[in-house]
């Protein structure tokens, strides 16, 4: 196929899914493809306007009362009511609010304290390293003992199994995105006893997940990635209802407390998942996040999911026709998430160049050029331009430019 | 004294202190006295731009890139550092990012990480809840025992002791707004082989805190008080020099780690104060914190206590002509920070009544009227009127309107 062939298809394939194409609720630069929605999700329009009045009129004019009157003080269950909707958790169950590995923390010593007369916890070895991190940490603390046993292998090992007292693992592999069978692995968890917390950081946004439809336990992701809630945007938590009675809380700050203004010296959590707050949340970034929500609003995950995996399938048939040969990391069938990832073994200098020429992906050592495919903003015209560049880049050695090869921190 | 005599001598003491006057460098409404910047301080007018350019342009148009281009990623030190001058931090010891209570509770954990020999932790039963529920919580992680001792006690506790593995103190009392004997209390901790970990929520700011000279070992604080970094401001944590090699980090997340790129299986603590990083922060607050602090440039604590201690004088010394008979929470010599606390019956009802006439202060369990006095912003003539709005108030019974005596949550 040429590349003509692909233009003419890219057109039809953009009339067909018209309907889920959000850009106009985006503010993105001209002459950008903008491939790295999953480090740090696009600016919605909604924000701009969101936190320059956060700022001038609730914050500086009417200063301290806009925690009544401008709804601070309920924020982080109603965005998480919002946020809610996108991963499939009825209202009540949410909770947003600082970073990704204080949520991750506050889970797994909840899932300790549901769980206390188990052992073992089963986690991914090739999991985003923070979770592995703090997940050693509470090993330490509770006495847990870590088994590397990827998702795949979880439900033989649980088969029969009394000793799990968790499985701790991502929706989606932040390299290789594949997309791991939730449904699966939580009945496998529960049939032996154990809990199943999930970490939706690559999936939440992109992917239906049905939270409450497949009985998840404990859940957390990052507001920052599809979910487009700015850098560093605070994190959510889900907890299950059934579990609200059994949630021990380990950071229990005052907001978790059932009457916060009475100032009283013992804590006594809140009923329902407000008691999972901790401290005051960080007020500019989640008017932010919720802003960045209304951009999903009208449109259902699973068109968002559709869309996505027609534009994934057609960024993988540009680049088969324009580089033949490219090996990937992410799945090809409907096990991936919502990135395609090129294996690469220049893949640094590969992503810096085509940062160059204006399409942004990133570099996932040691070998991956991930492209993260955030379907709202994103168009199949844009999944060709970058295959397109990347053919042009390999064609030119641009990726070997020492220009391109100097290693910077990036995320 | 006549409020004509008041307001003579309102005027000659602001021009005895024009040079702290730095009121053109807040945005704050007309009509309004506003005396809660200890509860969320007024907003800094540079942060107004910041915010802006972090949102279209940092985010919008730089996407990721930022997080080298624009410095996301140093973000938690570099905020640092420019805090750390306001409480006497060299360079290198303060991070910023997460709530207060994480910072807490990260602070609890790595003093009992450093003195894991001793059981007793000393704490003041009146401080800030938060700082009890979450002592609380470490408490029963690690084994201590929590021992209710107020600040002015502490020493005659500490002498010849051997089992006080910390005390965890709030530098200024958050309704009474005392300020305790920091080097006093720090020194007898030392003397007894304890670590002293403090509470700035209530006196970085405002006061001289001197972390450095007086050899603090670790303390931590909010940035939405008297630093005016909005509300929900990303907390701070010091952790003195000496401490950062044997500083273990209760939530290891990946920003800590030495190198966070690598995305390597094993956790590896970073050098410095960076050890002390969690997750990715909140950037578009951390921003407006950054902005706010630069509204203390060219200013020295030292000379802002000096405005505070003046109005804050004169603010008492107003009330007890306008309002004779009124008692205070508040000491009138130089152990008090920079609130007036009034205690009256009805505190709640007379603070409304207060806020209905532009003079915002806020209500503390049981009798409180907080007054908080944040001295770059406000001006001897706004304590006048401060007070003669109080007078008024209590002269008319205005506080006992039940419009001002319904309760709402207020923070």
């Amino acid at each position: 196929m040429s590349t003509d062939a692909l233009r003419t298809r890219a057109a039809a394939l953009d009339e067909r899914h018209q309907a889920t194409d959000l850009r106009e609720r985006f503010a993105l630069p001209d002459g950008v493809v903008y491939l790295d929605g999953n480090s740090l999700g696009a600016l919605p329009r909604a924000v701009v306007g969101a936190v320059s009045d956060a700022v001038e009129v609730q914050w500086g004019r009417d200063l301290i009362t806009s925690w009544n009157t401008h709804g601070w003080w309920d924020t982080p269950r109603r965005v998480g009511d919002r946020l809610g909707r996108l991963v499939g958790a009825a209202a009540g169950q949410v909770v947003v609010g600082d970073s990704t590995s204080v949520r991750l923390h506050q889970a797994l010593h909840a899932a300790a304290a549901l769980r206390s007369d188990r052992r073992v916890v089963l986690a991914d070895p090739a999991t985003f390293p923070t979770d592995l991190y703090v997940l050693d940490g509470v090993a330490r603390q509770v006495g847990w003992i870590v088994e590397h046993v990827t998702p795949d292998e979880a439900p033989a090992r649980l088969a029969g199994s009394q000793d799990v007292a968790a499985v701790v693992y991502s929706h989606v592999d932040y390299r290789t995105g594949r997309l791991w069978d939730l449904p699966t692995v939580t009945r496998a968890a529960h049939d032996a006893g154990a809990l199943a917390v999930w970490d939706l950081c690559h999936s939440a946004g992109a992917v239906p997940i049905g939270l409450d439809e497949h009985r998840v336990d404990l859940a957390m992701g990052c507001g920052y990635k599809y979910l487009n809630g700015g850098p560093g945007a605070p994190a959510f938590l889900y907890v299950a209802a059934e579990h609200h009675d059994g949630f021990a809380n380990i950071v229990p700050g005052w907001h978790g407390h059932a009457e916060p203004f009475a100032m009283s010296g013992g804590y006594r959590p809140a009923a329902g998942i407000d008691r999972a707050r901790i401290g005051t949340p960080p007020m500019l970034s989640m008017i932010a996040l919720e802003a960045a929500l209304s951009a999903f609003d009208g449109v259902d995950i699973a068109a968002v999911r559709e869309r996505s995996l027609s534009l994934t399938a057609f960024l993988r048939e540009c680049i088969d026709v324009l580089v033949p040969g490219t090996a990937y990391a992410s799945p090809d069938d409907e096990s991936r998430g919502s990135q395609v990832a090129v294996r690469h073994p220049d893949a640094y200098g590969v992503v810096q160049a085509l940062i160059a020429r204006g399409v942004v992906g990133d570099f996932r050592t040691p070998d991956i050029v991930r492209l993260g495919v955030a379907a709202p903003y994103l168009t199949h015209a844009d999944m060709l331009t970058a295959a397109d560049h990347l053919a042009h880049v390999l064609a030119a050695d641009e990726h070997l430019d020492p220009a391109f090869t100097t290693r910077n921190a990036v995320t």
